[in-house]
C-alpha cells in the first residue's frame, strides 16, 4: 500500500523538480537504508546541524538524544527540527563541467521533535534505533539499566511533512556534447563494511557473530 | 603551523567534551577528506537541512549553491549557516548497549553565507569544488559557458568559528561488563567507489581515467 503525501510548499523539491520524490513507502526504503541522519534546529536565530542515529518505527522517526545535548535544552514543549538522510550513491561525469552531478537518494522531514518521556516507548525506541543499525545485536549486549536510561534521551519525529530527492543513472549532457573528447560515466560510490576488529579485551573464544561479520545497508 | 580555534559557546563540545577538537588544521583534513556537507539554515523559523557539495580555499568554505535554492531566496545580505562534515568511521559494539557507539569524525562550522557575486572569485570557487571532489576532472571537460555560470552559485562561508568531534578506537565498557560474554569490537565503515561505468553513449575509444578508475577519499 502506497501512499503519496502533498507536498507542502516547505517539502515541494524546488530545483530539478523532476527529482521529488513524495511516495510514503519510497522514502521509507531509503530511510530503511541509511542510519545517520542530519538534525537541523534553532538556538537563539542559529541554525545547527549534528550528526546522529535514528530509527523508524511506523510512522515516526526515533532519534538518539546524545548528540543534541544543545538541543534538548529548551525542548519542553518541543522544537521544530529539520531530518535530513542522504544516501550517497556515485559520482556523475558528464562532457560539460556544468552537467556534472552526484547519484543520490535523500529525504527531508519538517516536523517537531519531542522528548519521549513514557519509559516504555522510550526502551522500545532505543531498541529500534539500534535494530535499524545492526538487527541482531540488542539481544546479544548486556541490556540498558535504569542509571543508562535516565542518561539517554530519545526523540520522537512524526514523518507528516516529508519528501525525497532522488537522482540516479548516466550523466545528461547537452546535445551539442556529446562529441566533446572526454570520458564520461559514473563512478559508483557505496558505504561498505571492512571485516571487524575484535577488541583487544575480547574473549577469544566468543567468535565473530554473523551481523558483524558481512554488514551491509543493503537490502535485498 | 597549527592554530587552535577558541570555542565559543557555540562551538564548545557540550556532550562528551573529550572528544571535542578545535584545532584548524585536524579540522582541516576532515573537510578536505569529505565532500558532502549537510548545510542548515532557517525559514520562517523552520529548519531546512540539504545535503550539497563543497570545497575549501584556505580559510574559507565554497558551498555549491544548487541544491540550496530555498535559502538563495533572501540572501542579499547573507544569512546564518551551520555547516557540517561528517565521515563515518565504523561501528562500535561494547558488551552493554549504552556504551555502543560509532566511530566518526565530523566538523560543525557557524558562519554567514554569502553568494559569491565577483565573477573570477565564482569561476574559482566552482572549480575549487570541482577539484575538491575529483582532481583533475575540471581540465578534461568542456569549461562552463556564460548562460551556464549564470545559472549557478556559489556560496562562501568564513571558517572561522568552527569545531570537530571525534571519537575512534575500540569500545569502552564499564569495567564489570568486560565479563559479559558478547563479541566486542569494531566494524570499520567506508565510502569506497566501485568500477566506473562508462556512459552508453560515450566513445569507447577513450579510456577510463586514472583519477576514475582508482577514487578513493583517503589522504596519504
Amino acid at each position: 500500500m502506497s501512499e503519496s503525501s502533498v507536498p507542502t510548499s516547505r517539502t515541494r523539491v524546488v530545483r530539478e523538480p523532476e527529482r521529488g520524490v513524495y511516495d510514503r513507502d519510497a522514502v521509507y526504503r531509503i530511510l530503511d537504508e541509511g542510519f545517520i541522519c542530519h538534525v537541523g534546529f534553532n538556538l537563539d536565530g542559529q541554525p545547527f546541524v549534528i550528526p546522529t542515529s535514528y530509527g523508524r518505527s511506523g510512522d515516526n522517526l526515533y532519534i538518539h538524544g546524545s548528540a543534541a545535548s544543545r538541543m534538548l535544552r529548551n525542548l519542553d514543549k518541543g522544537i521544530p527540527v529539520c531530518v535530513t538522510v542522504t544516501l550517497l550513491d556515485g559520482l556523475v561525469l558528464a562532457r560539460s563541467i556544468f552537467n556534472h552531478s552526484m547519484n543520490y537518494r535523500s529525504v527531508v522531514v519538517l516536523g517537531t521533535a519531542n522528548v519521549v518521556q513514557d519509559p516504555g516507548e522510550k526502551l522500545e525506541a532505543l531498541h529500534r534505533i539500534s535494530e535499524h543499525i545492526l538487527p541482531g545485536r540488542w539481544a546479544e549486549s548486556r541490556q540498558p539499566n535504569e542509571r543508562e536510561l535516565k542518561a539517554t534521551f530519545a526523540l520522537r519525529v512524526p514523518i507528516t511533512e516529508f519528501s525525497a530527492k532522488v537522482r540516479q543513472g548516466p550523466p545528461i549532457d547537452d546535445e551539442e556534447d556529446y562529441d566533446f573528447r572526454t570520458w564520461a560515466g559514473v563512478i559508483p560510490l557505496e558505504t561498505t563494511a571492512r571485516p571487524p576488529v575484535a577488541d583487544e579485551r575480547g574473549n577469544p573464544e566468543i567468535p565473530v557473530p554473523s551481523y558483524a561479520r558481512s554488514y551491509s545497508r543493503r537490502k535485498v
